[in-house]
């Protein structure tokens, strides 16, 4: 496997060894690596000495069911942070096949031309992106697959990341060809922007799958790994519902972030939740399917396609995060209005989360009435058309808080938090809280421990579990439901690992992996000025109660500065 | 010396004696002390943790030429960490008239209900500040007066303050009941607004002035420090041109920041330069004074009263920051708009310097040509009218550079540069970076050292002292231009101190003062979670040269983290 690198600004690559401590690293432990050899942590995130990374996972490359997963990786522009932000679809994969352990653009264009970068056996061509600047990712992604292909796998930004918003993601190709899996925290995809690159366009028809050193081993490990997720109770619930099982949960919880994060319960909530989806989907026929792979070989099949009444589809995947986002957050009970907010959010290329609570610090502001669905498309239409309002919006809750003067911003570090209140559910709190990627749940949701998520004494250490198994995960290319099989029969890690590679590892290898990756993030972060003072959920989340349960986020904050306390400030 | 509280939640307060540790404190530093002791270093600076802090000069009481000033402070909205910003004025020989050594607001009201807290002998009234709501502050000044008659104080806020802009600051009469005094930096301003005070009333007329124990080694010392602030050669320079006596001097050291911080050398430069003025206002002759004094006493008279062609005043006083930020960096060289945008800011309780940045990163971003006066001031108007744009420009340069997509946004800690280009003239860089109040030439300003501003090597010394001269000035309650006096005759500080209160200090008692602000001021800002990743100049500053000099900031980055190394980490 190597390493390519491109720089941005010369219109020139080269390709080299993998260096040997990165080698048993992956996705986002190889992210945090390579910053902290490679960027200066106090640099400026839209400047010249940032990078883009993509890292595909170390499992990456065979197809096991939910680990062929992309990471991009970089300084924040959001946060100001170590980011890592990875999708499903195909990207990996065919990064994978091209041998590439790590593409890493670098240095920033001297003009405004913007380029698409094609990728593949012969190499890296910078080709004109001219005829695709202002356009939306579907309509990019139509035009890129009829002059490149359909084989070829895409990653690529919408207006708002030429814009280069701080909501700004990264979207990927499914195995549909679907641009629909979106790198989306930290405005990674501002960080493509201000390199000028609309699109990498990644064409892996000459290259391979990567070796597997002990085939049979492999085969024997896929098979257990493969049994114990389908055995798994939730591998069902997943598959029927998607991730939009979880509303029923995280609302039993008074943990549903509904109308700004002012309340845990959303009396829309059964016009919304997954079961509701599902039946409709069903009921509607035509396009739609509450179940849907994206990527092959998932058996999971958490995506769904969501179609409106005439059975035309309106998006791909609508997800857990969005309809609390974008719906609970902003009072809409209706799914297909959260539907189109969500392609609208995809067209342009923006985190739904983070947009979603900008819209709900806007209704605060008194700029939309909660429930009026009608008025959030307007205010993203702000966006699309980057009006002034639609700056502000589009650069993210935070900003958002500042401009319109709320007080009630639902952020750490820059970052808003996702569907799951903190108030509520407490060690999902630690994890915004103390997570060095800001505030996300993907960082260690904690929902499904059978605690009482509302005790404030036992939840760093629920955090920290989570916090370290998705760290190592997430450099694995696992996706979090396919922990759901390793938790069952996590030998086949290590076995998959080794007969692959050929690593003597150990048993426990991705509690190993987790927290040299957290470790790497924390130090990374360290030299960019974060400290304690950042692990905080927001002052007004402990002092005002949140109904139903009328909590308040009151883990001790030297449970917060003890978490990772272990894994820090060891030589560097 | 007594303490008052005010709750500005429970609207009641209490009078306190002084606690021993703050004694010897005045000013900055007893801002310090005070948020060190009393305010969480990591709280919402909006929230109801944070405090407002008034606390006059060691010197403050006795009309010492320019030596009347008051501290505000608090964590400040703006940067998030420690703040002190200093105003002339009468506001500070009221409160101590007063037998008041520091008055602290504190809470925050459950309620939108806005008051004018009145001071007097009889202690604090809670009053209705109903009629004044939206008001700027030239109208409320004189609905004030009005009412309380012509011989109270005011320190109040204007509509940006009363909405929470970060670039807000508070105004304070001069000796002439005109409301031009502003303690400008770092967003007080919103502070005060989170508190729902429009308005502080200080009735001083019961008052008295404060004990000397010794008034006649008290009244020698007064009169060798006149004498020597007299005899200083540039005490007859500011005289005459006011603080608008700099441009020639920062524009010959290619250091007039000019077209946001595009260049180092204004085009304009003679028609905005004071000596113009001068010759302007004495031959439209009317209403406006060339030298005017803020303070009761002070032979400096660095203010002025800027007058229109037809002799009406336009604004008092138009200073050098404002004509830099509000003129050249913006390409305007025409005194009678700049004025006219003073004006505005004044009315509109506005920073001059952060408002003139984030117009300037305005301007870059396209939303105003530079040079076109009648375009900054309908910019300014969007601010009054509390607009979208309006308020992504009230709350300053970073905000601004965020929500706008501007790279070049000149701010330390988020707080805008003054008219000092830290390319040019680098030991203010060093201030800039390292001071714990973010940017802000009076944390310690450096073109008078006659050195060579350009070579990298030699400033942070430079600035180290400059800083501490300047923190042991701003907690005696003097002007930056008193300090020439002191400077000639340093041995009056300790014997006007000791007269006074009869305390042994020592010879070095500035220094002591000024180490001691800085030691505490970069132990809150620790807390509040700064690092020396935070006392950076933003990096295009260190890679784009600047014209004329094609310079960049390149002061070395150990240089930076070593300055206050000797004061950091003692104990706590």
């Amino acid at each position: 496997m190597q390493v390519w690198r491109v720089n941005t600004r010369q219109k020139n690559d080269t390709i080299e060894a993998c260096p040997q401590s990165w080698e048993r690293l992956g996705g986002r432990g190889l992210v945090a690596r390579i910053l902290l050899d490679e960027v200066k942590p106090d640099c400026d995130a839209l400047g010249k000495y940032n990078k883009l990374i993509l890292a595909p996972g170390l499992l990456v490359g065979h197809k096991l069911s939910s680990c062929d997963r992309i990471s991009f990786g970089g300084k924040s522009p959001l946060t100001g942070g170590v980011k890592e932000a990875n999708a499903g679809g195909i990207t990996a994969l065919n990064l994978v096949s091209l041998g590439i352990k790590a593409l890493i653009l670098e240095d920033l264009p001297e003009d405004d031309k913007w380029f698409i970068l094609h990728i593949s056996k012969s190499g890296v061509r910078f080709e004109s992106a001219d005829d695709l600047i202002g356009l939306g990712v579907y309509q990019s992604t139509e035009i890129l697959l009829n002059r490149y292909g359909k084989h070829v796998s895409l990653a690529l930004i919408g207006p708002c990341g030429e814009r280069q918003y701080l909501a700004a993601g990264i979207m990927n190709l499914d195995k549909d060809q679907n641009p629909s899996r979106i790198a989306a925290r930290g405005g990674l995809g501002a960080l493509m922007g201000s390199k000028k690159i609309k699109a990498m366009v990644i064409d892996a028809q000459q290259g391979e799958k990567p070796p597997i050193l002990d085939a049979e081993r492999y085969k024997q490990a896929q098979k257990t790994f493969t049994q114990a997720l389908k055995d798994h109770p939730q591998t069902k619930i997943y598959h029927d519902y998607g991730t939009n099982a979880m509303p029923g949960m995280s609302d039993g919880f008074g943990g549903m972030p509904t109308r700004n994060f002012s309340a845990g319960h959303f009396e829309g909530l059964e016009k919304i939740r997954g079961e509701t989806m599902r039946e409709m989907l069903i009921e509607r026929d035509g396009e739609g399917k509450p179940s849907h792979a994206c990527m092959p070989g998932c058996i999971i099949q958490c995506s769904n396609v969501y179609a409106d009444e005439n059975g035309k589809t309106i998006v791909s995947p609508l997800e857990y995060e969005t309809v609390g986002l974008l719906g609970a957050n902003l009072g809409i009970d209706d799914l297909d209005t959260i539907a189109r907010l969500n392609w609208e959010c995809n067209d342009l290329g923006l985190d739904t989360i983070d947009t979603g609570a900008a819209l709900g610090v806007a209704a605060e502001a008194g700029l939309l009435k909660f429930g009026d669905g009608k008025r959030a498309l307007e205010l993203i239409h702000e966006i699309r058309q980057n009006t002034i309002l639609g700056r502000v919006l589009g650069n993210g809750a935070a900003i958002a808080g500042k401009v319109l003067g709320v007080t009630h911003v639902p952020v750490v570090k820059g970052q808003a938090m996702s569907a799951y209140e903190p108030r509520a559910i407490k060690g999902t709190g630690v994890t915004y809280a103390t997570s060095p990627q800001g505030a996300d749940h993907t960082a260690g949701l904690t929902i499904r421990a059978k605690v009482n998520h509302l005790d404030p004494s036992i939840q760093a250490n629920i955090s920290r579990n989570a916090q370290i198994n998705m760290a190592g995960y997430d450099s694995l290319g696992a996706c979090i439901f396919a922990g759901n099989g390793f938790a069952s029969a996590p030998q086949t890690i290590k076995e998959l690992i080794t007969a692959r590679y050929g690593w003597e590892v150990s048993d426990n290898f991705l509690e190993v992996l987790g927290k040299e990756t957290i470790r790497l993030e924390k130090e990374f972060n360290r030299r960019a000025g974060f400290t304690s003072a950042h692990d905080r959920i927001p002052e007004w989340m402990t002092r005002e109660p949140l109904p139903p349960n009328q909590s308040v986020f009151d883990v001790p904050e030297r449970d917060l500065d003890n978490i990772f306390e272990d894994l820090i400030q060891k030589d560097e």
